[in-house]
Formats: C-alpha cells, structure tokens, sequence
C-alpha cells in the first residue's frame, strides 16, 4: 500500500468473478470485435498517477498475486496463486477522476505514454510472475488484459463481487 | 468528497452499466433465490466507517444523482437523473478493506446496526430524491438495492464499467 504522506502511483480496484469477458479490439467495418475471457478468478482495475515510475511496478504486482482475496470451495481466501484462478486485467483511467463541481477531471493521471508504458510492464511482470508459480501454471489458468486506451466492454458474472480498493 | 484531513465517513465505487442483475435472497430448500436488475443506469457499490452518521447522507445522494458520468446515446456526460437512467445499489463492505500482511482487515468499517441503518437512510433518500425529479420519475426508470449483509451475486453488463471512486 501507499507509505502515507507519499504521493500514490497507482489506484487498483479488485473484484471476483465466476467468469468475466472484455473487448479487447472494437468491431471495424471489416471485422468483427475481439473479446477475452476468464473463469474463475480476479479481475484487476487499474490506473497510474503523474508520480509513478517502474520501480513501483513489483510491489504492485507482488501484492495483487499474493493478497488472500480470493474464495476456495470451502470458503477459506488464498492469493489467485494459490486458488489457482484466472485473472483478467482491465486499464481504467477513470478511477484516477477527482470531482470538480458535478464533473470528474483526470489532471492527476499520468500521461498517455508514461501509463502505456507501465501498463505494458504491470501486465508482462504478472504474467511472469505468474508462469513462474508451476501450481498456477499447470492448472491450465489464464491471464487476459485489456488494450490500453480502449473502451473497456466488459461483462462480468460474479459469486459477490467482494469489491476491494489499492492504493500504492 | 471528504474534506482533507476529515475522518471519511463513505467509500464508493461507481460504474456504468447497459444491464444489471443482483441476488437480494439467497436460494433455501423451500424457495427459489430472488434477484432485482437494472437496465442501462449506474452501479453503486458502498461502505461506511466507524466515523459516519447520517447527516452524511443527503452529500452523498446528491452528489450520486448528480455528477455526470452518465453517458447519453451521443456520448455526452449527464447525470443518472439526467439520462434519465436506472440505479443499482450495492451494499459492499470490503470496500473498507486495509491490507494488513497478506490479508485484509476491516477495522475502520461502521459496524453492522450502525452500517445497517446509514444504508437504509442512504437507499431511502436515492428513492425520494429520483422520484421527485419528474423527468426521472416519469420515465419509468428504476431503483433497485441489495440486502445489507447479503452475499452480493452481482451479474454485470457494461459498455464500459467507466469505474470511479469517491470518498464523502
């Protein structure tokens, strides 16, 4: 979590789902649109303030794959590790909005490039991570992401979303 | 939102939706689980800390029914009242969550009679305040909420969750 007193580079919001699906590319007039999807398991909402560089990067990703949010089928919470789940990563630049008379503003967010970049790094280090872990990866789990900058269409079936906020 | 320095009384989570479906009675041997939904229209999902009491609540609806992040058919942003659109409330009280090692704790949450009672006030005046706005009122639009205490089986569909986070 965030050190108090420090500037926050990132904001995640985690929920559980049974099965959630994501558009990852927009029907074009030649195509039809290109979705993702995972069972059981995390999806991840995530958004970068000015502040953030790469160093921050790890303990995000160390903290989402190994906090116990997670339900077994007996009720007990584990990391999405250890269940072993799927998780699905969306980028959500919204939650960084901070309410300025009835309308939201997103002065606070990094930039396009900068988010990109450490977007593009936050995924390609859980994936590592992840495959790194041979209980999760000889489950046959999945880890799907959202394309940056996209509408996030998304569909999400949950068992309760038991709804958690990160700041870091 | 909550004034710097001030204890916070309410965390929400907001997000956009096309349908929504929520389960307000489990299934038990003799009945049938019973679900409420939502068609286009907003997502509250909320929890409150040990410090709030109810004169909180007329900020928070207010604020709620009125910011613009409701997206019209051409894309502008309006309030749910303005859409005119309809609302699903969801009480969720691992929004308070603080990580603690690997694990969350809730020790900031309202207890439960007193968490009870704001969130009944807070469901009752969305209600008052949607119906007396005739536009909202007359165009057939709906308020739905969870059962405090419930297991929150939440089915989502989204254009685009647009996920926000305020603080009261």
């Amino acid at each position: 979590m965030a050190e108090p007193g420090k500037e926050i580079a990132a904001r995640v919001v985690v929920q559980q789902c049974l099965h959630a699906k994501l558009q990852v590319k927009p029907p074009s007039h030649d195509s039809e649109a290109e979705w993702v999807e995972i069972k059981k398991g995390m999806v991840i909402y995530i958004c970068f303030f000015k502040g953030a560089d790469s160093a921050v990067i790890p303990r995000i990703v160390n903290t989402l794959l190994n906090v116990k949010l997670s339900e077994t089928n007996d009720g007990k919470h584990v990391s999405v590790k250890e269940l072993p789940g799927d998780v699905l990563i969306v980028p959500q630049a919204t939650l960084g909005g901070k309410m300025k008379g009835l309308c939201m503003q997103y002065h606070s967010n990094a930039g396009k490039d900068q988010a990109m970049q450490l977007y593009s790094q936050f995924t390609t280090l859980c994936q590592q991570e992840l495959e790194a872990n041979l209980k999760w990866a000889d489950s046959g789990s999945r880890l799907q992401f959202g394309t940056y900058g996209n509408r996030q269409v998304l569909q999400l079936d949950t068992n309760g979303p038991y709804t958690h906020l990160m700041k870091f």
